[in-house]
């Protein structure tokens, strides 16, 4: 079984609505093994809305459109599809006794201009909306010589009418037709690595005539891979899924942080909680990234008190005692500096942990020996893990073991500043799993 | 001229990543005149690609495609171009020395797998990607019996490397072959008040049937103003243009924080570096989100140099000197604790402005009198407008004048935590204008 799935609406092909409904419907289609074969957009023109349909339905077993039943001039969806189909548009008198019931209920009379949205074409079923006055469409498509057979999904391009018609009159429609077929997918993310050098390790686990299949996609410096089952019943499928994760699992390791809707800070923030330990931060060109990253999770004050952003030099100084000689020496930008600033906030916030970055984001302050991208990083940790001779002090702030890395980040200031937060992240994931930076 | 948009990749047609290219792609296209006929999405199978590639050609003037040019296995972009082309592709090896460099850049050798990306359609020309590895393509498609041309750029599916290289080497070739008639937009934003609210001020202005249209949409909280001015020569439609952004300020006033590409934080960031003055920020819920807006502007170290995140309440003492009966009596989300924490960060980073921020972001701290999204925002700022009478101590954080305010926030954790950000900045925004906020 398979779909296409048509959005129409000028705003779409103007650029001023992103299109959300087509990739919440290819969710819910493959989540019934219904596979979708393309997405495609046209705008009110009754001409352009016909064509998409013409050679669609020969393409698919289910054409879902969206869009273009409104009450207005240009919403002409409805006659696109009854001219398709070569059948006349039919007054539905049930339909219409609805939508002057909704408006009687608001205390208003039908504006006249809404009885175009009671018409369907000739054959057609009605799906009830309950949340509007645009009511769906449900009809078969049968080619002249009855070789081509399509059943034709209209609904409203409201997002909340949509999804309530879709979940209740298509879905279970869909899934019935599709009896057995399903796809299940699971996506497993890795930070600090880059796509092909995961594709790499991954070998002929990425093979494109697998089945489940692994792709990889990248979205603001996370690889994630995406693992796709489709198999005829889900069991089968559920079980060929997790073989294939742990395969990737397997490859991959450590360098998975989490899959699905798992952040790098949640993956972190886990960790964190699961040794009742704290992280302070201390940043400069970040200025303030790192610490709303690890704040974003809910709960963070478990593991997260207080942080510090330092921006200017005196600022290091004043706030975290870096003295004025290193910063001169060295510069702000050095492994030097870093570790001095990661190892006093971790001192002054009482903390177990502490990650500081110092870096230039750009556009400009590079120079030769320290080019824009470049950014050093420090993790501040107790000396001896827990329960090894040593006492709370050591833990909370006092002695203080150092870890400092330089990197070279490309891209632009958000770029800049967005991968030295995950880094610095990363660098104590790593810790926390007691495991070298792979990298 | 006209033009159809290919987004090309599984995550797309799975539903697992939603499609913003088309959107900004149409948006831009528009903006110079260039009609958008449809957008298709295909998954990363190079018959299906093929057959859209086909079918496009023929109907187009530009096709754009985006995505599938990465250098993994499942990226089959260039090899359904030459296929459509029939021509071989070939090896570019000017840009195969240039993604070699890019990974010696980064002290590593490029693995095999990326040689694939230097590859592309016999004739065809290479768009530079400065971002990446992924060049783009820039290919005549001429069919056999030269009917039919149509021009095809191929680029990549990351959104900054796409947008990057779409204005710089694809945006200028298709304005000036559209020369003629021309959409001009300007896109003006807001803060603070709602979309109906905004709507409402615009009265007329709004009226479907104008042109240029005003319409308006929302975007994490901001509520933006597009104009479009549609005419047959430019020249007119930028009089025109400007004439309907002129009347939507007179309606909104200094509502208006910026147009187009503006952020709140520059707009904020432009008025201090007029006034020449610096900000600091102490922030509980936000955990350092309002510190890292400051931030994001190219130059902030300008006017920012550090600032306290105070995320527990022994913070608050222990870093801004917040006593301790002051937080057990009014609580930490209070506007006695807010307007302390801006006294004392101002003060201590001995800067002109210090903007505080305690708030219940949720999912859980709520309570009856404080429920999730109560957050306290305060401002404290010199007593006197600089050169009436005060001393530099005075200007500097020695003695401040504070004003505080308690919102309540709609939505989920990330939305309460970036509101309260973006009413710190406007109001630190109104106070530079020398205006009371006006909500």
């Amino acid at each position: 079984m398979n779909a296409i799935i048509l959005s129409i609406g000028d705003e779409l092909v103007l650029g001023q609505t992103v299109d959300t409904n087509s990739a919440w419907l290819s969710q819910q289609l493959a989540s019934v093994g219904c596979a979708v074969r393309s997405h495609i957009t046209v705008g009110d023109d009754q001409r352009a809305i016909e064509e998409a349909m013409d050679e669609s339905v020969g393409r698919c077993d289910f054409l879902v459109v969206t869009g273009g039943i409104g009450p207005t001039a240009d919403d002409l969806t409805r006659q696109a599809l009854a001219a398709v189909m070569n059948v006349p548009l039919e007054l539905n008198e049930s339909w219409l006794a609805s939508v002057k019931e909704f408006f009687k209920q608001r205390g208003r009379t039908m504006p006249e201009s809404n009885s175009i949205q009671a018409m369907i074409p000739r054959g057609a079923r009605i799906l009830l909306n309950q949340n509007g006055t645009a009511a769906g469409i449900d009809a078969d498509y049968i080619s002249g010589d009855q070789k081509t057979v399509c059943r034709v999904f209209v609904m409203p391009g409201v997002p909340s009418e949509m999804k309530a018609m879709f979940a209740r009159d298509v879905l279970p429609v869909i899934r019935q037709a599709s009896a057995g077929a399903v796809i299940l997918s699971r996506t497993l993310h890795t930070f600090g690595v880059g796509e092909s050098a995961v594709a790499e390790m991954l070998g002929e686990q990425m093979m494109r005539s697998r089945n489940p299949s692994v792709g990889t996609t990248v979205s603001n410096g996370i690889v994630s891979l995406r693992v796709n089952a489709r198999f005829d019943s889900r069991e089968r499928a559920a079980e060929e899924l997790e073989r294939a994760v742990e395969a990737c699992r397997g490859k991959l390791g450590d360098l998975i942080f989490g899959s699905d809707d798992v952040t790098l800070q949640q993956a972190v923030a886990e960790r964190l909680a699961a040794s009742r330990t704290t992280v302070t931060t201390a940043e400069s060109c970040t200025g303030g990234l790192l610490a709303k990253m690890l704040t974003d999770v809910p709960g963070s004050s478990d593991y997260f008190k207080t942080g510090f952003i330092t921006y200017a030099n005196e600022a290091k100084y004043e706030r975290l005692g870096v003295s004025m000689e290193m910063l001169n020496v060295y510069g702000a930008v050095s492994e030097h500096v870093v570790s001095a600033m990661a190892r006093n906030a971790r001192r002054l916030a009482k903390a177990d942990y502490a990650l500081a970055i110092s870096g230039i984001a750009g556009p400009s302050g590079g120079s030769e020996s320290k080019p824009v991208g470049t950014v050093c990083i420090a993790l501040a940790f107790p000396p001896l893990p827990p329960g090894e001779g040593r006492g709370e002090g050591a833990r909370k702030g006092q002695e203080s073991s150092v870890a400092a890395r330089t990197f070279l980040f490309p891209g632009d200031r958000a770029w800049v500043r967005d991968r030295s937060a995950k880094m610095a992240l990363t660098m104590l994931r790593f810790h926390l799993l007691n495991k070298p930076l792979p990298f």
